[in-house]
């Protein structure tokens, strides 16, 4: 019989750099958790597209032309293959737990 | 710039069969968004694997051999394919949201 495990559990008291992990992968995707706290990142510009929600947290994401989303808990979008974007801030004073989905 | 949505939205006031919707699909995946509200399954022998994960409510799955695993907001497991179970139970006072990942 499958255990579960959960999605907001396991996270350390420091993080000085993102958590990823790989929770689940098939031929054609993976699916991961990321937590941040207070860390914003380079831009992507991948060859996948991605599926993400924020579960916890507060989140804003940047497109090109200087164009933010703000992102509270449970809000999701699809970001196509090679849409350059970057994580602009997240959250310094909680965890934001992200789930997000890989595939071509 | 791809605008978001918010998986505990767009849920209907009446509920009389679980709300099953298609947030993402690749050539070997779909990713669904299920609510339920008081409902339970018949048993599911699916030929796909099943990463699910519960992100509000209260639910229960029942395996084989009458072994129970009780879900709480955040708790996610895998089902391999094959691996006979159903919903048992979801609270009938609030929304469980599942998302669903099916694959191959």
């Amino acid at each position: 019989m499958p255990a579960p495990s959960n999605l907001f559990g396991g996270i350390p008291t420091q993080l000085p750099d993102e958590l990823e992990e790989l929770l689940a992968q098939g031929r054609r995707f993976r699916l991961k958790r990321i937590v941040s706290r207070g860390h914003n990142t380079d831009w992507y510009h991948q060859d996948e597209n991605e599926w993400v929600t924020l579960l916890s947290g507060a989140a804003q994401l940047e497109f090109e032309q200087q164009t933010f989303v703000d992102l509270a808990p449970g809000d999701f979008l699809l970001i196509p293959a090679h849409c350059k974007h970057r994580v602009s801030w997240t959250d310094p004073r909680t965890e934001s737990v992200w789930l997000a989905l890989y595939f071509d």
